[in-house]
């Protein structure tokens, strides 16, 4: 349909993404952890809930695109540094958002993949910059982006050599407000049949309701996502970023426990 | 958090309607037909196959809302007494669109179930006129209607006195076009945050892709819908209307049966 | 472009409606009213207040569609009388909204021109039975309308015999809510292309804001259009509806006079 | 409203920007050029134009942001120094815009103006970069940005102690797609309201149709813009990139001579 290459099924059937024992693209893949980190003890006491839980990626943010610059902007390398370490302690990868392209090298020290944000999602030097290195990158869908544009902005990094590439679902934005944003789960079938890529969906980017993040993980599932991203944090109310939407982190394990559930009934033969 | 009463939960925990042996919000229930009454043969054969296949209603136009004066606007009348036909030999429930106001008796002569239409969502003498029948209504969500204002219109029912009232989301208009709505999925779990009011998907046109219904439908389940209401044409390359999106008759009942396998699994004890 | 007849210029270069000593789609036409009329002093003073401003034709709601049923509904008939008074009184032709198709007649014996709100833009059987009549209709656009399904409604209208039909953009729904809505002041070229019709613009609904009446009204003159429509109210912060968009009478005659200034200077040869 | 600082008019009434001999925010100033530069013969043919024509300041992207990686994707350095040549040659400042945050050096070198356009509204790293050099700077709105955010995005800017920031809207993303965006024309007051910054109009990425232009920038001016940005090309037709949208270059001076017409009859005293 679109002017597509490398993301497309002509390319190669489907984009499987080998990570240390994960296969991003044929498992289900759990990513979960705080927006930021915050401190040691935060990243530490999520990591350890979030592996219980079952969850197989450790998220956390070090540089943060805030709307004000007055926010909280995140713990920078120190943030890094306690991401890497809480993800070590716990045997798992660990992915963070590079904003800034003179970063690169930094975040691809300290990360296992590395996450492009959906105000970066056409940041096209960006994109060819994370292109050329081999780490696997998390391509989140802009808040206004269509399907045509969201694949370009994939194909903008295979392009450069690297296909270790997957999408994530965060929400477009659209005229209802009582959620943060509108889940378009739809693209997930969309993706399916227009190219070759895994298709990630983020509930809590994309409702900002923690109410929601169930319901919506598992319609993400049934609609056949290949993983998901979640907010968690061991306290909430006391998050420095994003808390109204965070999951508590010690009600995360029977969460997932539906997910998987809901994910192998659905894909047992 | 919005000015409602009787739609919301304060008022009673669910609106359960009762339908001959269904309970509309209490079981799954699966909704079907042609967007169109088109002939004897056709409504005849579909109403056979999606009794066949489980479904619980029998949809199909009589009276239809076309963006063009000059598109096909239904059989009318001879439509209406075509579909009560099928749903008498076939002993289903039916359900149709009332758009003119003046027509009311005449629909509810006809059919078991009276359909608002997105398009008069806030057609407020409509609603406030089937709100003094006591047929249950499927209110539809305007193309581009706030939660707010969904369940407000649901209000205008109520408040006249008829009870039996249930939710359609059926895909909101937003800047994307590869689908010819975007499903609003996250609205389920909203509705049932804010309202006691049970809430149906409509697939077909929320995505306007034979190749979504599959997978809308069963995460429309797993997000928590109580039933789906999905176009249906034993030969969907020759419909009068809105072909490109109907489930092919003969495949039908697969459709089915995942999806009710998929609600057993999420629903069972 | 689009399957249009009547609408389109093929047709008629210029849609242009005589209504008393008015020639609409061919002079500059200001519209001026309150959002409802609320009681015989508020109409009258008002309509005294827009004509000596040099408005043309006067607005007053008496039958409201309001998004919440325990909101104020307008005073019906009462208001109707009450509008038809002031237009005598001060030799204004009048428009008021119509919502129920059983009111046409009601409407039609009061009213001058009538008003299809944006909310019924897609209610096919009143826009066919205003058809019926040959009154000057003003029709809204949708407030997710494209400008096809816009000129389709209009061609709803005059395939029934009535070409006494223009146009009115007052603003669409987007993801901005710091204006009510969004002007879409580029459906005016739009319609000049497409179309024959008159397009007015009310920037009172279209913006929500005060301060933006005036700039939004002299870029709607400048941008081509053929009239304006502006809600104006003796006193607006005791308005029982939307009192808060809505231009005190006693500063209206400066914004008409500057607008007025505007369309001699563009419209000078 | 907002929790906005430097872009407030309480830190400064209206933040005038001296450029040569212009002043952005009092004088009425007009951007023209084309889309990409092409080649010399291009270029200067281009500005010998619009200078006759009489505009102010000379655009040309060097470094174009593209959906697709296989478009053309702008001449790089060897535009940037055939822009140069061009302004020098007719004495106008030049404008291009920054993509690459590593470029800011080289951009700066030869660009009078450095513009931030619609994708990287919320490149944050860029945003603060551009802060700390002593250009002008303007901020073009995201397709998806609120007032708040477009805003906020230039508090970033001034944050680091650069002043000189100017706005530009050049259309918003929403469901209609007869025009290539919807050009959001009541930015303008929104904008007068909340802050100090001046506020451009780009009527040709806003509308995406030549026939738009006019009537658009005429409706900016009398909205209250502070100037405008549009494309011209010597030969629409073959244009390497946004053609179709593209004004004639001999027609050029037309158009400005209405728009100065307009401007003057709007601000004389």
């Amino acid at each position: 349909m679109f002017n597509l290459k490398l993301v497309s099924k002509k390319f190669k059937e489907k984009n499987i993404i080998n990570l240390k024992n994960l296969k991003i693209g044929k498992d289900l893949i759990i990513i979960a952890g705080p927006c930021s980190v915050e401190s040691e003890k935060q990243i530490l006491q999520t990591a350890l809930e979030v592996k219980k839980a079952g969850a197989n990626i450790l998220r956390g943010g070090a540089f943060k695109p805030r709307t004000s610059p007055y926010s909280f902007q995140g713990l920078g390398i120190k943030g890094l540094k306690l991401l890497k370490k809480a993800g070590k302690m716990f045997d798992m990868p660990i992915i963070t958002e590079l904003i800034d392209i003179r970063d690169i090298n930094l975040i691809g020290e300290y990360s296992d993949i590395i996450q492009i944000g959906a105000r970066n999602m056409q940041n096209f030097p960006l994109l060819k910059e994370v292109g050329k290195t081999n780490k696997p990158i998390m391509l989140k869908r802009g808040m206004n982006s269509t399907l045509e544009e969201f694949l370009c902005a994939a194909e903008y990094i295979m392009k450069e050599g690297n296909n270790k590439v997957f999408l994530c679902e965060r929400g477009i934005r659209t005229f209802e407000t009582y959620t943060r944003n509108t889940l378009d789960l739809s693209i997930i079938p969309s993706i399916k049949k227009e190219s070759n890529l895994p298709i990630f969906v983020d509930p809590s980017h994309g409702t900002g309701l923690l109410s929601h993040i169930e319901p919506m993980s598992l319609a993400a599932i049934a609609a056949g996502a290949d993983g998901l991203m979640i907010e968690v944090h061991i306290n909430p109310e006391k998050a420095l970023s994003d808390g109204f939407q965070a999951y508590p982190a010690n009600e995360f394990k029977t969460l997932v426990d539906k997910i998987k559930r809901l994910y192998l009934t659905l894909n047992k033969k």
